[in-house]
Parts: C-alpha cells; sequence; structure tokens
C-alpha cells in the first residue's frame, strides 16, 4: 500500500520525542541540570550510529535520517543527499527562535546593543585563528579551503542553543542574557560572511571579499531595519496583524506564522531563518498582545524544540580516527577558551559589566550548536568527500561546546542571583 | 550551499498556513461557515494545479508536493513518488484526531456505541453499492478491481473533517456528535476491511475473505480494548504516564507524544493512525488531567490542523474529462444521499433520535475526506496508472462532500438549537 513509509515517519518522530523528554526530565530532576542537555543526550543514544543503529539499523527511517537521493517527479529536478527529517527539525528551530524573540525584553536588547556587537567582535577573532591553525597543524591534507571551514565553525554562537539554555535557567531578561543573544546574533551575521566567503573561495579558487561584505551589510541593514520597525512600529503591527485575529482566538497563531515567513525571507539576503525568526519575534515583543501571544505559542514550542536538540544529537558519530580525536579535544577546549577569553574583555570593558557578568557572557558565547553545524554541513558539500572526517569532529566540537555551557554557567548564574539579592540591585 | 532546498519548505509551510487562516478566517466571518471550509478551499485555490502552479510552477516544493522518486542513502531501499509535505499533514491529522478524542465526552460516547455501530453499518451499504454500480456502468474498462476501490472510497466517513466541523459548531459533545464520531470510527474500520479485500484481490486475482474479516475482527478488539481501558483505568494513566511530568508542565506534550505512538502502533494491526491516535484521545477524556492537556495541547491542534485541510484541497486537479466529470456529479449526490438514507434510518430507529437528530447524523457521515483519499491512493498504486483519472473523481467526491456538508448541517443545527433550549432539553 505504501503509505507504511508516511506511518514510519510518525513512529519517528514520535520516538524522537519520547527520547527528548525522558532525556530532558532526567537531566533536570537527577542531575539537576538544563533539559536541553538530557535532550541533546538522549540524542547521541539514539542516534543511528549507537542504540538507533542496533535496533532499527536495516530501516532509513525510523530513528534515522531519512536520507534520500533521487530527483522530483513533478520537474525532474535532481535531489541528493536530502535529510527528509530535517525539515521537521528546521520548523522546530525556527519556532524555538520566534519564541524566544518573542520573551526578549527589547528594551534592554537595544541598550545591549553595543555591549553585544563588542562582544560578538571579540568572541570571532581567537576561535577563528585557533580553527585555522589546529586544523593547519594537525590535519595538513585537508588544504586551505578546509582550514578556513574548520575557523568559520569555531566563530559560530549557537542562539537556539544559547536561548534554549538562558530560558531554562530563568536568565533570558536579564542583563547578560541579552547580551549574550546580541552577540550571538551579530556572530551569526560575521559566520555568514565568513562562510560566504569561503564557500566562493572552494568554488572560484579566489577571494571575493567585495562579495562576501555586500552579503553582511544587507543582512545588518535589514536585520536592524526589523528591529526598529518592532520597537517603533508596534502599535501598526497590533492593528494590521494581530487585531483582525482576536475575536477568533487565532492571534498567536497568526504570529507564528509571520516568524515563519519572515525567516524564510531573510535567506533571500543570505542570511539562516533563525536569525529572522528571532527579530521577528523581536518585532512582536514590544506590543501589547505580547502575554496572549506567548501563552498560545509556548507549547508549540515546548511541543517541537525538543525535538531539534534531540536530532541535533543523533548526528553525532562517536566512532573517530585517533588522529581526529585529538583534533576534536584540542578544539573543544580552545573553542571553549577563545570564546570565553574574547568576550570576556568586551564584556568587562566595553559593557562596563561586573567580572561574574563577564563570564556569565564568556561562557554564554561558547556553545556552537546548530549555526556550527550549519556551516559543517556547507564545508562538506563545498570541500567533498575528504572533509567527511573533519565534518564529524566539527559536529562533535559544536555539540561538546553545547554539552559543557550549562554546566559552567551554573555557578555563575548562583553568584548572579546572590549579587542580584543585594540592596544595589 | 543546498540549504536553500530545507528554507523551501520553511515557505511553503508558512504559505499553506497563511492560505489555510486567512481562508478559514473569511469562510467563518464573511460567509458564516465552519473554517475548514474555508480551509479547503484556500488550498484549491493555492494548489500546484491552479495559483501555486502559476506562481511558483518550476518549483517543486513551494507549493506543491514535493513529491520524490529516488533511494534512501542509507539503505539503498528505492522510494517512489513519495509526496515530502504529506508526512506534516499525517502529524497535523493524527494530532487533529487526538485532540478530538480528549474533547470527546467519554461516558455518553459508550452510550452512543450501538446507535454508532448500526450508523455505520448502514452507510456502508448503498455508498459501496452506488460506488460500484456507477463506475461498473460508466467507466468499464477499469474492470472489477477498480469498481471495487471506487465502492470502498464512497463506504468511508472522515473522522478528521466531522470532528473539525462538530468541534467548529461547538456540537461535539451532543449525543448527535458522538454517535457521528462512533460512526464514523466503525465505518473506517469497515472501510480497511473492505481495502484490504480489494488489496488483495488486485494482487492474486482472488478473494480472501478469510484474511479481511481477520484484520476486522483484530482491529475491533484493539479498539475496544483501548476504549475500556481508557474509561476503567484512567486513574492508573493518570498515574503512570502523566503524574510524573505534572511538575515540569510538560504533561500535556507526554500525553500528545502518547497519542502519536498509540497512533503509528494501530498501523501495525492494519489500521489507519488516525484511529489510533482519536481513541489514544479517548484513554485520556476520562482522567483528571482533562481540563489541563486539552489547554497545553489546543494551540499545538490550532497551529497544525489548518494545514492539513489546506493541504487537501491542493490536491484537488479541477481540470477533468466530460466522462469523469459526469460520474464526478453523480457520485458526488449519490455518496451524499446514500449516507443520508442509510445513517437516517438507523439513528430514527435503533437510537430513537428525533427526526432533526437522524438527518444530522446521517449528513455528518457524508465527508468522505482524508478516509476518502487513502482508499483512493491506495487504488492507484494498486490499479496503476489507469486508474489515475478515477483517483482524481474519487479525490473530488471526497473533498466535495466535505465541502457541502457545513451548509447541509447548518439549518438542522440551527433547530436543535430551537429544541434544546425547551424545557424538556
Amino acid at each position: 500500500m505504501g503509505l507504511e513509509v508516511y506511518f514510519k515517519f510518525i513512529l519517528s518522530f514520535a520516538l524522537i520525542l519520547i527520547a527528548a523528554r525522558l532525556g530532558g526530565e532526567f537531566a533536570e530532576r537527577y542531575l539537576k541540570q538544563p533539559r536541553v542537555l538530557g535532550q541533546l543526550v538522549a540524542g547521541v543514544i539514539i542516534s543511528p550510529f549507537a542504540l538507533g543503529g542496533l535496533i532499527f539499523g536495516s530501516d532509513p527511517i525510523i530513528l534515522n535520517f531519512a536520507t534520500i537521493s533521487g530527483q522530483f517527479v513533478q520537474t525532474g529536478e535532481a535531489i541528493s543527499d536530502f535529510n527528509i527529517m530535517e525539515i521537521i527539525s528546521q520548523i522546530a528551530v525556527v519556532i524555538l527562535l520566534f519564541v524566544a524573540g518573542v520573551e526578549t525584553d527589547v528594551r534592554s536588547f537595544v541598550r545591549s546593543g553595543i555591549t553585544g556587537g563588542a562582544v560578538a567582535i571579540g568572541g570571532v577573532i581567537l576561535p577563528f585563528l585557533f580553527g585555522y591553525l589546529i586544523t593547519w597543524a594537525l590535519y595538513p591534507v585537508i588544504g586551505m579551503t578546509g582550514f578556513l571551514f574548520m575557523g568559520a565553525v569555531l566563530t559560530t554562537t549557537s542562539i537556539g542553543v544559547t536561548a534554549k539554555i538562558l530560558m531554562d535557567m530563568g536568565r533570558l531578561q536579564t542583563r547578560e542574557g541579552t547580551t549574550i543573544l546580541v552577540g550571538a546574533v551579530v556572530d551569526d551575521i560575521i559566520g555568514i560572511v565568513i562562510l560566504s566567503v569561503v564557500v566562493s573561495m572552494a568554488r572560484t579558487g579566489v577571494l571575493d571579499v567585495g562579495h562576501a561584505l555586500q552579503v553582511g551589510a544587507i543582512g545588518i541593514v535589514v536585520w536592524f531595519a526589523l528591529l526598529i520597525a518592532g520597537v517603533r512600529f508596534n502599535k501598526y503591527i497590533s492593528r494590521i496583524f494581530l487585531n483582525p485575529f482576536k475575536r477568533s482566538g487565532t492571534m498567536p497563531i497568526v504570529a507564528i506564522i509571520i516568524g515563519l515567513l519572515i525567516a524564510y525571507l531573510v535567506t533571500l539576503i543570505g542570511l539562516h531563518p533563525v536569525i529572522g525568526a528571532y527579530v521577528a519575534g523581536l518585532m512582536f515583543a514590544a506590543t501589547r498582545e505580547r502575554e496572549e501571544i506567548l501563552h498560545g505559542i509556548r507549547p508549540i514550542m515546548l511541543f517541537l524544540a525538543p525535538f531539534f536538540f534531540c536530532y541535533l544529537g543523533m548526528q553525532v558519530d562517536m566512532r573517530l580516527s585517533s588522529i581526529a580525536a585529538i583534533i576534536t579535544v584540542v578544539l573543544i577546549i580552545l573553542a571553549t577558551l577563545g570564546k570565553v577569553i574574547g568576550c570576556y574583555i568586551p564584556a568587562r570593558f566595553v559593557g562596563r559589566l561586573s567580572r561574574n557578568s563577564s563570564m556569565i557572557v564568556g561562557l554564554g558565547m561558547v556553545p556552537r550548536g546548530e549555526v556550527g553545524l550549519i556551516i559543517a554541513g556547507a564545508g562538506l558539500l563545498a570541500v567533498g568527500e575528504q572533509f567527511r572526517e573533519l565534518f564529524a569532529v566539527a559536529v562533535l566540537v559544536s555539540i561538546a561546546t553545547t554539552l559543557i555551557t550549562p554546566a559552567m554557567l551554573k555557578p555563575f548564574f548562583r553568584r548572579a542571583l546572590a549579587e542580584s539579592s543585594l540592596p544595589e540591585k
């Protein structure tokens, strides 16, 4: 009947959600860690390279990526290595970032703009150098494009992971929280610029800095335009987009659809959809309907976000060659140090945050998460099969930096809580 | 970079949701019709055979079905005519039916059991004969398997469409509402039995009634077992599955995941996932946590259900040959009459419902919706390319019966409302 294939997707979807939920609960209740951590580790455990492969090894869909090569029937357009489950994962991360945007305290976000920008730039330089140099020293065979890609992977900061950690810890609306998010967003724009340089270099063999700067400039302008639109014209947003749907109770759904649409639109100028989703969320964060919107969209986020993180974990193949394992360990350490040092300094001296808060900002910028993975995937496409092992390294660094961040943040959050209960706030 | 493909899915998802929302609002506000109707028509308008094809004709994903043929990379397993967007549609309809299940008044559901069963059987006989005979008379070239398939398509009742219409009209928890839903569920079990007879006939050339009866018997037993489990052991369900997740606020999400899992599990015994999802919902309908669960899952349903209906509408190709158009019109009329007559009689004389309520039950059983489409799709797979035109007919009949039902139901609902405001209730 051919319908079984569709049903298997329902099963795989359900199994991943179950693993994510159990992992999240376990981490939170017994290990006193953020749920994201448990969801990621649950993903690693049920991955096709681990338990999923052992149990459902012969099935391409169940606890697998449903990767397909072939062609679209209607147009004959070829498609290769297309990961079907990734579609749900993309929708999930867009919704997660949209909710994070709506939950953000926009006024303090705007206040954090300069500090966030400085933090972002500070967090780019060291990690890029570390990524480039370590790959050059230990994996010279891959060539300059490969070095550049590993550098680019390390520059990123995952808004999704970071936002979820801050949300779970109830620290999203603090000054550190918004600084980190601004930094993460700007970092992604920088990451995209580097990515477009590297991709065009891999294709043509020459550096096209002009084109890269153009992408970056357009990205920043559009991004600020949307932010300002939200902060200044939120009354019009309410009147045009939200009020007509109040009576039917579907207003929050309309907001989330607009978020999905903007997430796509920013991809047309070379940005990643999560950036658009986040800014779309910020647009609604200043409206009077904010609480009502959050009330209607949080359940959707609670339903889908664990899927994203668990699916991220599922992509990790723990079987590495010894040299790749060494590079992985070295890069995890340097990726962490690079961000902590590079972001602590601007947070402390540009943003004039306390020592403890600056450490929170530095550590909060450590997770590479999905943006690191995206660049790694682009590297695999651009460099080809010989990049496969470094791709695994990049994925592991992205995951590992995400895994270690919550535990490192905890003591500093505790101290921040103690500080904030002092009279001077 | 290859990422554009994923982003296009986000766009298509967003565009379908926008069309569904606008269509739904328009139908409700200006035409005073249920939202489902507007969502379906919006789908017909943006379908790849209409506006979507005109605007995005060259793209296989945007407002298209992303139908793919090729193979799974990991296993080499071939896959053909696989409709990628259908995955989201399947998840949406499962969630819709789960919510419908939780919203059902279980006690009146059990009370409606005998009437519902009688209504279902009554609604099968005439439509099956009409479907078989009309196809035999007007499209003899297709052969007996084809006649049987068209008969099978007409026997079904769409739980999804019917539940949504009843929900939108606020009539889900009435005696008529539960009778219709019980009837629809039993109808689907009967439909699956007929389907398995026809499929095995198409494959082997002989009738295997024994196998078909076996599928049907297992289906009914499992279905009743789950229903009884929910009604009798709801305290244990609460204690084992729900209580552990109360503290983290994710209890409704756990319930919906269990719904997805049961939806898949029933497919292993040959039932369609929507039946499992609905029964899983019934399991939770008797728990004390019901209201809390509904509160957390309704936003997810509000978000995804319109996608399902709009996507259903998108599958309609309005360009038909004249003979196919004639068959379509005849079958729409007979499909409606067959259900109304076949269900009115048992509702009136077995269920002892009023004349008005019996008409509501008869009309409520008319939509063929997704189950009709499923059988039509199975027919296309079993009979082959020559069934393509009858497939379009079957889809149009499924859609048309869905489209006309709300308008036909309205006057009877109005009269029921007037009746129920009389002193004797």
